[in-house]
């Protein structure tokens, strides 16, 4: 572990690389585009998976399973919806290697096991999981289906960033069928409010609720609702979205159902999605030049122990306080690790462990076990304090949820303080430069001039925030009238 | 939902495949040889997933993920070791589809996407993951590396059956690094062991911990651990596998250590897995001709509740007594379902929980309301009883432990009467085709004998018992001295 992270300031697209593969959470593979991600990072992982586990099947959903691969001709059915769908993917043709005959110890691909139609490694499972639907749906009875996979996609992306955009990620993907488009709709607004519950209770990221404009949206989806997040250097983030379908995907794989007065209809559909992408809005929401810095409802250890010894005998009383603490911490639902290794100092435990966002540090020594205390140190604020051991359960019960807030509070003040509304197009152009984050604007809700200000500036409408004041307004391109305005910014 | 399932007495085979299907748990999907996983199918194997996982965590195992694709030339590192490794697996060669132009609103593989190096969706993942450790290892203090990994991997299958072959599975694969070839045998031996506990105390199955031979041995493997487990019908199922790898991959993938002498050394490895596979085990060893049959520890819903009413009246005054005792089982930590669908009849209620293995029933009518009490039926015994309201909770409590001894007791006895001692290769047919089981036999240890009886009876070497006792003998096939009996059976 090599000591010092290039400074946000001095290159906050370096200090992002630095910090993913310093701080342990992932790193790139001998698979081009393909990460691996490594036990401390797939613990976040794994915490945001279980809350986000929890809130699905709390809102009536099940987990199934489908088929990483695609035939080709179910492809071509969901096509019809989705012309504008990226063709990047990677595709099976073959089922068979051989010892090469002509290179001893080499391996070739056995020509005579092509397959009679190629496989696509699934984009996305819109077109699998319509096509089983078709069999699950007869009647109203069978609606509404709500159903979630975990799944890895893969996505031929020619330029890669360790979570943000690899070749193959995780995500969990909703699927979801409906008697009515009332119901769908709902359905659709429903998990786009799970995903920001989530981004604001759990990760601490302060979210805006939108809609996608036409260009922006989901092809196939007749209203893409999405969460947008910005991040430390004024790029916003799409953490989640959350598609309404109409009848699109139900028409392309002729899935109908009998509705209670005896007819058939399509069924109405939506799909929503997060992935690992949210490894890197929590990276980049909240770290900082020291390294990483986690809101305690996603660490895997929110506290961590560490024992200050220069013999076995201190190293033995040191450790008798700690398991005392580690099993009081636990009874309250505090996760709390034992640094007790022996085969590094405690300036390497706390030089790991800061980099490695452990929210809460507790030091003891000798002098702490004469006193009854032990050293706090909180790693969001850096502040340390003296404690006396027989306070300290309830403390630090308090201090999580406090240092919660505080990584909720700062990120929402950085992102009220990064929305500029803005009346002119040289003024856009100005702070989304000099100031950047989301601009507040009047635009005329034209694809035209939505293209026009990305060409020029490179800022994109994240959203046409679901809270947002209608007023009168001019669009700062064009002039034309407007009723309200929509955020723009740069993003990932 | 068609009423009758074959019985198993006619056709097990056919049995199992119906039973898969009309119990909801999977299906064959649009992909050849790959099943679609449907929720009350996903919901058991999260059940076993959870608990495995809790048992690899204290274990001290941490998850990782490594990339689903295998580029080719890091499988020719690995084919050095492992020579019978099936090469039957899917490859990718290119990386975009194309709008056909000769056929409209067709797609087609862009021929200028070809890769360089094709790219083998892993059948297993130690070449990707050796490939890394090598990077993640430099001295004894980064040993023992302890990973687990949950994947879906594919494999070129010729012939598929739902949950016990398919081409794309789900499973768990651990891959260790030790610094001594001791500690990675104790490694191999402990997970086969964990293996053991939980197919013995979740699943209720009993199994036989035991040794590969090296002809039944995974290719690479210097031992092989095995769980064995018997069907119904008398054949071996292989549930699970841990393997002492020697350094055969340290030594492939050239991943050496520091050792405290510090001098350099290669590592010493294992691997262990357990797939989809288990669920083909968990049906095929309780299930009945009335359909599935669950044990309490790895059932959805432990309880269902079912109502009888004529009226809404009725109905209101059912449901405020199931949703009490709802809260009640809950609290005791019982899973229970209170199935108040109003577009199904009783009948149809009772034959779907039947149908799907829920261990216990509770029918509350009006008759019940009057009287202060509920029906309570058993699933795996079909004993009905009337039970008073205010004993229920702990009578429920008592009856999941009972129901799960009574399910591993019922499957431990059939084992048990299906292990039989052989000492003439006549009985040894006999016995194989009218009786089945394992049969306990002397074998004089060498692949031509153990090929020689796989010809002629289909039958293999399932395994050598952990704790067989030595015993001078002659093998059943050679005639040759023998100093202890293995187990053979045919096998899944």
């Amino acid at each position: 572990m090599s000591k010092n992270l290039t400074s946000r300031s001095e290159d906050y697209s370096k200090w992002y690389n630095e910090l993913v593969v310093k701080a342990d959470l992932a790193e790139n593979s001998a698979v081009r585009g393909c990460m691996v991600i490594k036990p401390y990072g797939f613990a976040i992982w794994e915490k945001m998976q279980a809350e986000l586990d929890r809130m699905f099947k709390e809102t009536g959903h099940q987990n199934a399973y489908f088929p990483l691969f695609i035939p080709k001709s179910l492809f071509e059915a969901e096509e019809k919806n989705a012309k504008g769908f990226a063709k990047e993917c990677a595709i099976v043709t073959h089922y068979r290697l051989e010892n090469d005959p002509e290179n001893e110890g080499k391996l070739r691909v056995d020509p005579k096991s092509k397959l009679e139609e190629e496989l696509i490694v699934r984009p996305t499972s819109e077109a699998i999981i319509w096509n089983t639907f078709r069999g699950w749906i007869q009647s109203y009875r069978d609606l509404p289906l709500l159903i979630n996979q975990w799944a890895n996609v893969v996505r031929w992306e020619m330029r890669t960033r360790l979570f943000l955009r690899t070749t193959e990620f995780l995500w969990q993907e909703g699927h979801t069928a409906h008697a009515t488009k009332q119901e769908a709709v709902a359905e659709a607004e429903l998990m786009n409010n799970v995903y920001a519950d989530f981004a604001e209770n759990f990760m601490a990221i302060p979210v805006i609720k939108g809609v996608k404009t036409e260009k922006e949206r989901f092809a196939g989806a007749e209203d893409t609702f999405c969460i947008e997040a910005l991040m430390q250097d004024g790029k916003a983030l799409q953490a989640g979205t959350s598609h309404f379908l109409g009848q699109n995907f139900a028409k392309a794989f002729d899935v109908k159902f009998t509705n209670k007065e005896g007819k058939q209809d399509y069924v109405w559909a939506t799909s929503w999605g997060v992935s690992t992408r949210l490894m890197g809005a929590l990276i980049m929401t909240h770290s900082d030049d020291k390294g990483l810095v986690l809101p305690p409802n996603l660490a895997p250890n929110q506290v961590v122990i560490v024992p200050i010894y220069k013999n076995d005998e201190q190293f033995e009383a040191v450790s008798e306080v700690a398991n005392g603490l580690m099993k009081d911490l636990r009874s309250k639902g505090v996760s709390v690790k034992f640094d007790n290794r022996t085969t590094f100092r405690p300036g390497a435990k706390f030089a790991q462990h800061e980099l490695q966002g452990v929210p809460l540090r507790i030091a003891i020594g000798p002098k702490d076990l004469e006193q009854g205390t032990v050293e706090l140190a909180r790693r969001d604020t850096f502040t340390k304090e003296v404690v006396l051991l027989n306070n300290l359960v309830d403390k630090v019960v308090d201090l999580m949820t406090e240092i919660q807030n505080c990584l909720y509070q700062k990120a929402l003040d950085f992102r009220d303080t990064h929305i500029t509304k803005v009346d002119t197009f040289e003024k856009f152009k100005d702070v989304l430069e000099n100031k950047t984050g989301f601009i507040s604007a009047h635009w005329d809700g034209t694809a035209e001039t939505e293209t026009k200000i990305k060409e020029i500036t490179k800022a994109t409408i994240r959203c046409i925030p679901v809270d947002i004041v209608e007023e009168e307004g001019k669009c700062v391109y064009s002039g034309k009238a407007s009723k309200r305005r929509v955020l723009f910014a740069k993003a990932y």
